[in-house]
């Protein structure tokens, strides 16, 4: 069981729910590798971008560091990118991990924590210009569907976290743990981080204001 | 807004968490075209089989028929295809709608509800004997990524849920809305319902009891 790694989800008022099930659902899969805590500004329950709430396990400020950390995106992120005392709890517990990790405009939070100075991150493709806008200290790439540096995964939009996931489980326990989880969920992913239909779709977009 | 239908997503505990939120991330994504409601046994959380729970906006027992019914799978599925009470409820609501649709072992529930009586149908590889026991009055496809059969629209394994909702949204409201959503979710939907990699796989598999 020394393998077993914990991974907290970082849950917020207007999270995005595919950004968080998508991944936790290949994740929670392998319940003998990934103990799944999910946590929340406090211990009450958290409202998605669309309506929908859940209950969260441990408020943030009660929350043990983990060894994985996945930060989702939704509308919810615009409002924390300038919460200071969310972005230096944030901060402090990314640096703690040994992995962070987030899906669409997620990135934004990292990078408004400091969290990716001098690395590569990606995000959400209709939100891009508002993630990077979030730090000029990333080195941001335009064109990914997901971005590897290191302890720093980030995936584009929405769906396409499931796909950095399904390549972070290969890339911790390789093709057969990784090809069991996908074929189980019945999921065609993507494994070249580079290709990005979308990048080419919003390249002329700005970032809109109702984006996740 | 005479185009907007409502969906009714039938939860219960142990429904599978993406079987679930892959489908309600698309349609949720058009608030013009879909109302969804989240039915459960009673107004109190329902716990997904992942542990995390989430809220409800009907019993079942109180809510107003629906345009379009939801039923996904999940370890769930197993005790509700038992409960006489809750398949009458299943049979009597679906018969109320225009489309009743599932995900993975949802179909099972709405053969064992006789709503796929002389249908077309399909489900979850893995546990495709389980969903198939459920009734020898329907004409099940063992490969199938979705089955649309006319009022019937039932899909494989968990992710497949997303394919056959991108197919029904193009069904319903065409090309334009349906490319709007998948790329602003930036999803990769398969449009060929016969194409099904994960058929081959589970072939020779039996139902797994922990199969979703």
């Amino acid at each position: 069981m020394t393998d077993r790694r914990s991974v907290a989800v970082v849950l917020f008022d207007g999270f995005e729910l595919l950004d968080v099930f998508g991944p936790v659902e290949l994740l929670a899969a392998a319940p003998e590798l990934f103990e799944l805590r999910f946590l929340g500004p406090t211990r009450d329950l958290v409202r998605s971008s669309q309506g929908i709430a859940v209950t969260v396990t441990d408020a943030y400020s009660d929350a043990a560091p983990a060894d994985i950390v996945l930060v989702p995106g939704g509308i919810g992120t615009r409002r924390l990118a300038e919460d200071p005392g969310f972005l230096d709890w944030l901060r402090t517990f990314g640096l703690s991990a040994s992995l962070v990790t987030s899906v669409c405009t997620g990135s934004g939070l990292l990078a408004a924590a400091g969290l990716l100075d001098g690395r590569r991150a990606t995000s959400n493709k209709l939100a891009f210009d508002w993630s990077a806008s979030r730090s000029d200290r990333v080195d941001w790439q335009r064109q990914a569907r997901w971005v590897e540096d290191g302890d720093r995964w980030t995936s584009s939009g929405v769906a396409a976290g499931m796909d950095m996931t399904a390549a972070l489980i290969r890339h911790l326990h390789g093709d057969e743990v990784a090809d069991r989880i996908t074929t189980h969920v019945e999921l065609e992913v993507q494994r070249d981080p580079a290709r990005d239909p979308f990048a080419l779709v919003h390249r002329s977009a700005t970032a809109a204001p109702t984006a996740d």
